[in-house]
């Protein structure tokens, strides 16, 4: 296709979009209404037959594929030509919890806003919309923008008569929020008939200076619960304050070991697994625009970790991150008392190279090093009265971090139809800190994986108030118009 | 009183109570069901009602004293003979927070129990009763035992037909357990109608060997919860983990720089304000029977927090105990971000000397030197946006420790009373675990001020599972028996 004829088939693209905008978002939203946090795993199977039957809508064969006790995998095919290539599309369509924070709307009541927060109504036809004007719902970014830009951009190329230049497989998962646990067996089983030239992993957010970015790789995920225990029961903290054990005490003890002043985890052998950057990798990250600025502006935060650090180059270490800490209560519930117990959960990104049952093998040697009994499960009374120092280590799914060449030929058609359909440049990021199950994908189809997301950088996804920008939403239509019609 | 008479005495008593036994634990049961959460003002009126009615029942004037929004005092009088000394009966009527702990039986429904925890009915009139039994709910030790004793003396030495040879003035307090805001007023505005020659502080457990104790002291107390923060909202922690702060990191690393591993608080000049313990007091000390392996066998301890400690010299320092720790979330309910605050709970028990104020000042200035900007509210987004280490103290209400001398008269009486009563060798305690506000009294009545408890150690006051042992009661009832008649 021409430079001209790209254009016009994007002015065609765009104007379908524009007369249609209203309806656009009402289908999104309907989606978003479905409540779809990861394991509720009814609330999913209506996810996904929904799912289903709108890409059936637009011809796919699409066929839900179940598995006891387990979200299904929704897989499909839209065209079959074998003059044209294959392009595998992945995206997951459950969504975190929403846990107890402190949403303005409720997650699964989508709501629109704008720029300054205010609710505005869903647009009629033919209202104008602002680009800036945002969705709020769980999942409106992380991750089920991608199929309302695919969908969207079927429905333009239909209106506009253009045939599509590729086929489609579709690969979408209900379990990626959970550690993919069964994703890889659903992959072995419908291997046949998720052969493609390339595939697509559609999730994340665009470069956090708002430039389209290509992204080659993701960083890995393990993590792990730890409680440690102390009395059998709450203790009065004035009988016993200070002579029994404080389970809190000693577990804030324990994690201010894991890393010291200069953000460097320091359990033994942590970042001895990790792929060393290489000249090549340096001068990409090199090119990538400087974002830390507006971005503590953006995070409400004075400094980085450790100021001055870069963004990206953390991204490329594992990390040690303490997502929550539990023990007793606090504020005004909370009592004169030695807990029984604290939990810490911490989440460990890993980078290439990183195996994830090695890291935390890691972590447990460096618990046990500090005196600890490692249990598995909750400990026996007996237990509790032998070991001074008592822990529970209760490890999540995790798996390793990927990365692709970069000359690959689907990240030089990525990044001129990205550029295209924003009208900014493309970059290409050789690591994302998202951690996706690529590695199944990669593992198990055996061709090249790129990712492809199309959010704004200041989605919230995983927290309260989760969010999309219309504007991404049109670029994921345009893009994907560009990717169906161009090889 | 010869011992004749005394064993006399006792002996009826003792024969009235078992008569009664059904009667005396059903009337303890109901006033058990009324739940008395300190703070719930509505319910604590409903409790000081109930107590007030028991003694005007037996035939004591008695008045409830209000103060808006807060929990009334309870004031009375019974007897007025110039020729006889006057004790003065301080006991507080308000429990803790019931918490999110694992209670076996509703904190509100009293519920009768074996020793090997079986719940029972209670017994009919005449029906066997086992001393080991226990009455499990919020306060039935700490603090409305001393009121089941009380009354059910009162009622056994009228069936006697026994005079009273003392004098009584009650002061019941409905706000102990949230640090008694309002005691020292309320003692200035009845200062007058609480004239005695000694006060009887009533509350707290029996010696950890059994023993029947008199307290000269008690710990007194503060606290404080901070909470540290981090990004305005909930951070992926794949996309940022590693480089935007972690508030519960910044959290844990803080807190573990407040204790060594010798169990030593390591905030500048926190023991320089404690009154050094005299010989006399080591003595006393040396003297109380060793406690420790008991009580680690039955908290579930493998070891003290530092192995080898004695309780009782923990308890002649300041403490520093974490009771409580908040950062998101753990277990299921854990997401993949960086929180966007952490909160830990602190509680510091005081030794006689240590001012509490001067106290949260060395905890603050200690947070301080940490690098730490401090307010004292809900920072404000640009105070987010200016301070890399951010912290709200916010202070709990608190008061400093007393303790009294060993050679008043009063002590060598109780002492006797406690060892006729219970058949063991009462010791004396210089100072005990708990905190009370046993300073109002002193510094407002002047008069000497002694502590009384009857609690079995085991009741698991403040925490789920509160209980009281049947023995325990009778204790109380004979102890208070030879207490109203002899001077």
């Amino acid at each position: 296709m021409t430079t001209a004829e790209t254009a016009a088939l994007l002015d065609r693209v765009r104007a379908y979009r524009r007369r249609h905008a209203a309806k656009v978002l009402s289908d999104f939203a309907t989606l978003l209404a479905l409540d779809n946090v990861t394991r509720d795993v009814p609330a999913l199977r209506r996810n996904a037959a929904a799912i289903a039957g709108a890409f059936t809508a637009r011809g796919a064969l699409m066929e839900v594929v179940g598995h006891d006790g387990a979200a299904p995998v929704v897989v499909g095919r839209l065209g079959a030509d074998p003059a044209r290539p294959t392009l595998g599309v992945y995206v997951h369509y459950d969504g975190q919890p929403v846990g107890t924070g402190d949403w303005r709307t409720p997650p699964f009541e989508p709501t629109l806003c704008t720029p300054d927060g205010h609710a505005i109504p869903f647009p009629a036809n033919g209202d104008p919309i602002d680009d800036d004007w945002r969705i709020y719902a769980r999942a409106a970014a992380d991750d089920k923008a991608p199929f309302a830009a695919l969908l969207t951009a079927l429905d333009a190329l239909r209106d506009a008569g253009a045939g599509l230049a590729v086929n489609l497989v579709f690969c979408f998962e209900g379990e990626e929020e959970s550690g993919s646990p069964h994703l890889r067996g659903y992959l072995r089983a419908l291997h046949d008939r998720l052969r493609a030239d390339a595939w697509l992993f559609c999730d994340g957010p665009v470069h956090h200076s708002g430039a389209p970015q290509i992204i080659l790789g993701v960083r890995g995920y393990t993590g792990f619960d730890l409680t440690v225990y102390g009395p059998l029961a709450e203790l009065h903290s004035g009988h016993f304050g200070n002579w029994a054990p404080n389970p809190a005490l000693d577990l804030v003890r324990l994690l201010a070991t894991c890393k010291d002043d200069a953000g460097t985890v320091t359990i033994d052998g942590f970042y001895d697994g990790t792929r060393p950057v290489t000249d090549a990798d340096r001068a990409a990250l090199r090119a990538l625009p400087a974002v830390e600025p507006a971005l503590l502006d953006r995070l409400g935060l004075a400094e980085a970790e450790v100021p001055g650090d870069r963004l990206i180059d953390r991204m490329m270490r594992p990390s040690f991150n303490l997502r929550g800490l539990s023990a007793a209560d606090v504020g005004p519930l909370a009592r004169n008392v030695i807990p029984t117990q604290a939990t810490a959960s911490v989440d460990i990104r890993l980078a290439a190279g990183d195996d994830p049952d090695r890291m935390l093998e890691l972590v447990r040697d460096h618990v046990a090093r500090h005196g600890y009994h490692i249990v598995n499960r909750e400990p026996t009374d007996q237990e509790r009265s032998a070991h001074r120092r008592l822990a529970r280590f209760t490890p999540t799914a995790g798996y390793p971090a990927v990365r692709v060449p970069a000359d690959l030929p689907i990240v030089g058609q990525l990044v001129r139809a990205a550029t295209v359909a924003s009208g900014r440049e493309a970059v290409i990021l050789p690591t994302v800190g998202a951690s996706l199950p690529l590695h199944d994908l990669v593992d198990v189809l055996r061709v090249p994986t790129v990712i492809l997301p199309i959010a704004n950088p200041d989605n919230n996804q995983h927290a309260a108030n989760e969010n999309l920008r219309i504007g991404q939403l049109w670029y994921g239509v345009d893009l994907w118009a560009l990717l169906l019609t161009q090889h």
